[in-house]
């Protein structure tokens, strides 16, 4: 059995959601990983390839008082797993450190390149027709509606993306690529990027107001 | 005051949700049916006004079991107060059958131009960016997943789109063009159904699956 493998399986065992889709988020974040490592120095995969399956080994609701910490649990169940499969000391310290730094809300920098290389796969995520539709399902699932009615793109209002959907594209998702940590990871995020601006575009068509310039 | 102001704001004052978010789409209806009606046989435009501001005057929740009724009550809220409004007992009987007739789940044909414009025009929401944005949205409420993580798009299993919002895409969204009842309907219809398959063809790439011919 390949690490990959055993990664998966212990991925698909210990999952309390869905577990076709968390396994199927984390092979999407481990090809992005892959394709930004192909562009910047080398790093240890073997490494990357742990972090990757396990950056969300544990998950919290979005709207959960602990979800900050929910990294820094993740790390913590990710490295007896991690020696079992043979890495070495150093080797778990670094995916501990990449699990940990990844998360937005915990406000961790990634130090190393493999903590970099993740943190940028995973927020690629939130962009393209991937990131739309789990915004939009995220608003639903928390009670929030579409868009402001009267002034969707929020040009002569405060934003709130607590209430509206669209709102969280201007607060957070177009700004991901300024925040990516590495150049390839940018690339790619900005093309993403470009989707959703496209999809703004054609909904200020349908709703009959003018393109506000994302 | 206007009669479209009058119906707009008892519209507004019975909303039980969010106000603004009802009268924007009413007010999209409107408008679609405005477009829509422009390229027809002549029709009685204060019977299409009413029918399309008072379509949606009682809402119940997508997974009520008296979900197929809500448009015949909100036909029956409706008459009273049209005919407070002015509107002659001929033209309230008209807005009536529209409004019964618009709803996929009250299983009723249109019979009259009136009630068709109405149809097609509420429809025409289901597609395009919004029906992107509602479709994603509705799967959060609802506690369904984005797709299917090994089979996004349903090649090899049945559809499901109680479980995945994409294969509501399949499954209804992308066979609304050929339920329109109106030509100017359709046409408006298959538009903002190319936003949807292209959409499909983005999140195809994203996911690495071979696009499936939408």
């Amino acid at each position: 059995m390949t690490l990959r493998d055993a990664l998966r399986d212990h991925l698909i065992a210990t999952s309390d959601g869905d577990a076709a889709h968390d396994v199927a988020h984390t092979d999407r974040v481990w090809a992005n990983a892959q394709s930004i490592a192909d562009g910047e120095a080398p790093v240890d995969m073997t490494v990357l390839l742990a972090a990757c399956y396990f950056h969300d080994l544990v998950t919290l609701p979005k709207d959960s008082p602990d979800r900050a910490r929910a990294s820094a649990l993740s790390a913590d169940a990710a490295a007896p797993v991690l020696a079992t499969l043979g890495l070495s000391p150093a080797q778990i310290d670094s995916a501990r450190h990449a699990i940990t730094a990844h998360s937005f809300s915990a406000r961790i920098p990634p130090e190393t390149l493999a903590a970099k290389i993740l943190q940028d796969a995973d927020r690629i995520e939130a962009l393209g027709a991937i990131g739309i539709a789990r915004c939009f399902a995220t608003t639903g699932v928390l009670g929030g509606a579409l868009f402001h009615g009267l002034d969707p793109f929020g040009t002569n209002r405060d934003l709130n993306d607590k209430a509206y959907a669209v709102d969280h594209f201007k607060i957070k998702l177009l700004r991901l690529p300024d925040t990516m940590q590495t150049a390839s990871g940018r690339k790619l995020a900005q093309a993403r990027a470009g989707v959703l601006r496209d999809f703004l575009d054609q909904l200020a068509l349908e709703l009959d107001v003018p393109v506000s310039g994302w």
